[in-house]
């Protein structure tokens, strides 16, 4: 037996007892006549003591140990006479009669602390050495427990967890496939799903009434900073159900996942349009944290001679609360900040409400203090506050506010790590128009409900449309989104020949999901919550790579297991595939 | 809102209550003046009334629904006057007064009922028709449920489920990898786990303690009767353990799922050497619901005269209890029955031990009854019972007598459904000598530890040296496997040279993993079960594809999404692929 107890077990009432512990070297220090191993699992840590007098031989092999050997002790609980309260097994120790080393490490290239000296990269390469620390372990810890719960949350209401199939067809409808050649049928593949949604609507057509899978989604996309190919979902759906139904739903597994895993309480959430999260914030996923909501000027601002104003489709602007005593470097910093390529804006303008009452902007030879002033007016300022005006293009300009929005957010300090303010995003268009393609794309994806909207009002305009979609988003992250589906083929075939599909296509793609619809399709509706990300708001992070145990990095590549590689080439032979080096 | 209540939902404490239902039409019938329709859901089938006399207009509206359309009723619960204790609705009935038709079905191809008409292939084009009737949804209800103990179950045991990646590196040994072109590295692949061995041994380095995943694995390979190109397995590691550890916690989980899905108290199970089990069995999964250990007759039977005896490397029987009264056709169908190209013997000798204590043998020319008497002996046979004996080169007459045993098994009706006998098989050989290739294989797989052996013993003799490797083994059935694994680099080193690995291959392939273990690896050890396997031995069924809600056929196509499939010329040429068609 390795052991008796693990590293974070022993506490005073274990004075006295011979334990055996195994686990890593954390760290050691001689003093003295003394050597203190620190020796750690995943449990934590325990203090291990060595005497240079009574037993030499065996303090002198412990002073051999280096950091992350591995070893097994055998000995002695005692009080412990200088205690740790930081450390739960901080009030003993264990004087060790009995050392073995299972298995020796070589000096790891970087330190196994909460704050390591180790880079991005070679941090990714010894990647189960990264994983030795606590903010990842806790990270992973953490993640399974949001999936414990979750499936527990779920399980109590009903729903059953199906999985389906990750060898699928290829559709070229949303994002880029990953395909997977087939052996048995040369020329043939599968492609990895980029989500299970026809599944699950056909469990939805077999009566399944309430599904949920936690399950793996692939994309074969250029990755940004925090894409991964592969990535997680907590996936959903129900039948007989409309909108309220499953926000109503979603809404309370979210409560009980803050409240169980953070223990915070969420009040409910507010539902916004999407047309009003985009005139307000400039983004479908408004972080509501703080205020800073646009305000539009073009009639106060528009024909008083400044051509920037004058010629932009929009002028609007956020007001900063308590900041007119902004200084030149500060407003210039700015300007610097939205003029990025990141941002793209041309330029911005400011205006400071003095504490005085006075007036004092940028646009001082085009404006007179009383316009300026009727600004804050609409804006709800007051004396002591700064208003930032963008303009131009409508879209580009709500763009760039947005992102000045969220940057004085954090100057402010007004986005707080342990404040989370989920709201729902409804009424999404149901169309998004492709200049570049001349065509119209799925902004949800192609099996989402029109919002109430009869075939005949599709053929009008379907631009105007608005699709049955909603978000759920939380501190201006999208944590999941899902729709009203489609049940009906007629409903369907319309879809696809709107999103541009032939006949032929959309029976050859997706005939299967259209017949089904042909036998008593239930109505239904889901939603899917990225559970990466999840984790990743429930810890106040951003960034979802170390919420994941093994990434890949922004070129799509493990570097530990170095993978993708090269393979053999009977494989390829075997598969009928040539590599086209050209 | 669709539905106040499910189908399955109504009692008499309802009766009074204006209630809404949606369902599916399951079956109508015209009594003179009244319709009675059955509405069904996932959760239970409620009786509908439409009165001719009260409301011809919905009555008739109600006779032209057809089995399987969608719809929603408004209704009065009402006592039945003639009750159906079968249904738990049975006691009630709803007087509908409002019936809307949510989704209109066609005629299905084939019945929804528990003994449907419908033929394999019908039913696997229509799949989601067939996941309607009740033994497909019990089946996956029964995997769902088996998925949530066991992870409630490790949960609670301090287990932490980590996902790993399903984009890896493809490594030739073991079975053939589905691989994954890389588009942003052309003529680099990631392939599809066949399972997470590796991750879970990475994260035992890094200190995870207690880790599992229910995850799903690949294998490209000719696919048998009962394979799945992709399945999932219950996959489990743990660290600082000895095979006793884990024996011993997968034992509880095996018990702990037999009680809580089927209420089936397991009692301890047994342990049985690999050798044993091939001498007394020839299988390494024997059924021991009952006996008929075979009998090693070589000894007795052998320099009698008869040649076929006199020639075999082995001679070995089974005694069947109770089956001297065979009749002359049924045991010259056994000897049919060994002889198929599927069992593959080349005869069969038969031996009755008569009621009158007298011998019948069909070698009675070669031996006396007393010999024969002495075989009886041997295998505790008595009056009544019949000896079958085979002979031949050991390993193929082991095999084809344990056949003929399961065949006794089935005929003797010994093999009961509701009856479990499971044992762990231990023990394993570590390496398995491929005779055409000339070379060993690992038997479980390269990363298993040998027992107890020292490097030098690997170098003298390897193919007598034990793995630390076990079965675990229900009715015949293997529901998992595992192993002490290599923790050490020189030791795995060993091990892939025994394999015919060159020092580069190794490195290229399994590097990360041999450098993981410079860094303090811990001794490990896991198992892994198959869910899909666990689930249909659950319920007595043999064959694990109606516990997958969206099977692959035996050519490894899913018919009813039509997959494998043609991609878009434009899909092979990002990846620069070309298909040979030669």
């Amino acid at each position: 037996m390795y052991r008796t107890h693990t590293c974070g077990a022993l506490r005073p009432k274990n004075i006295n007892e011979t334990v055996t512990l195994s686990g890593w070297v954390q760290k050691s220090r001689d003093l003295g006549g003394m050597t203190f191993i620190d020796i750690r699992d995943r449990y934590g840590i325990t203090q291990l003591t060595f005497n240079m007098e009574t037993n030499p031989v065996l303090c002198e092999k412990a002073r051999q140990l280096g950091r992350e050997d591995v070893v097994q002790v055998r000995g002695h609980v005692i009080e412990r006479s200088s205690k740790n309260p930081n450390m739960p097994t901080g009030e003993v120790e264990v004087t060790v009669s009995q050392l073995t080393v299972l298995n020796k490490s070589k000096l790891p290239p970087f330190t196994i602390e909460d704050e390591t000296d180790g880079g991005e990269e070679i941090r990714m390469k010894f990647r189960y050495l990264d994983l030795r620390r606590n903010p990842l372990k806790n990270n992973l810890i953490l993640r399974h427990k949001l999936a414990i719960e979750t499936r527990k949350y779920l399980d109590n209401l009903d729903f059953i967890e199906i999985e389906t199939p990750y060898l699928i067809k290829s559709t070229p409808e949303g994002a880029r496939d990953f395909i997977v050649p087939s052996r048995m049928h040369p020329g043939e593949f599968y492609a990895l799903p980029q989500s299970p949604q026809t599944f699950k609507q056909l469990l939805m057509v077999s009566g399944y009434d309430r599904y949920f899978q936690i399950v793996r989604c692939f994309r074969d996309e250029d990755l940004r900073a925090d894409r991964q190919p592969e990535f997680t979902q907590i996936d959903c759906e129900m039948s007989f159900v409309e909108r309220e139904d499953i926000l109503t739903m979603f809404e309370g597994l979210t409560k009980h996942l803050f409240k169980s895993l953070i223990n915070i309480t969420l009040d409910d959430f507010p539902h916004m349009l999407y047309d009003d999260a985009i005139r307000l914030y400039g983004s479908d996923k408004p972080d509501i944290r703080f205020g800073m909501q646009f305000v539009e000027l073009n009639q106060v601002l528009q024909n008083s001679g400044f051509k920037v104003f004058d010629e932009a489709e929009l002028v609007v602007g956020i007001n900063v609360p308590g900041a007119s005593n902004y200084s030149r470097k500060q407003l210039d910093q700015l300007i610097d900040f939205v003029k990025r390529p990141q941002v793209g804006a041309k330029g911005l303008v400011w205006v400071k409400y003095n504490e005085d009452g006075s007036i004092k902007s940028s646009v001082d030879k085009f404006y007179t203090p009383e316009q300026l002033k009727s600004c804050f007016e609409i804006a709800k300022g007051k004396p002591g506050d700064l208003l930032l005006i963008m303009a131009g293009e409508t879209n580009s300009t709500r763009n760039a506010l947005n992102v000045l929005r969220l940057e004085m957010g954090d100057r402010l300090e007004l986005r707080k790590k342990n404040e989370f303010a989920p709201l729902w995003v409804i009424d999404f268009p149901l169309l998004e128009w492709d200049e570049e393609h001349q065509r119209f794309h799925a902004m949800h994806h192609p099996f989402t409900s029109p919002s109430g909207n009869t075939i005949e009002e599709l053929n009008d305009n379907p631009s105007a449309i608005k699709a049955n979609a909603y978000d759920l988003v939380i501190n201006g992250i999208e944590l999941g989104g899902g729709s009203i589906r489609i049940h009906d083929r007629t409903l369907q075939e319309k879809m696809f020949e709107l999103l541009g599909f032939s006949q032929e296509e959309a029976e050859s793609q997706f005939g299967f999901l259209m017949g089904a619809f042909e036998y008593g399709a239930p109505p239904h509706g889901g939603i899917a919550f990225g559970l990466d990300r999840v984790a990743a708001v429930l810890s106040g992070e951003e960034s979802i790579r170390d919420f994941i145990a093994f990434p890949k990095n922004n070129a799509g590549r493990d570097v530990m297991i170095d993978t993708p590689s090269a393979i053999a080439e009977e494989q390829l032979t075997e598969l009928k595939l040539k590599h086209d080096k050209n």
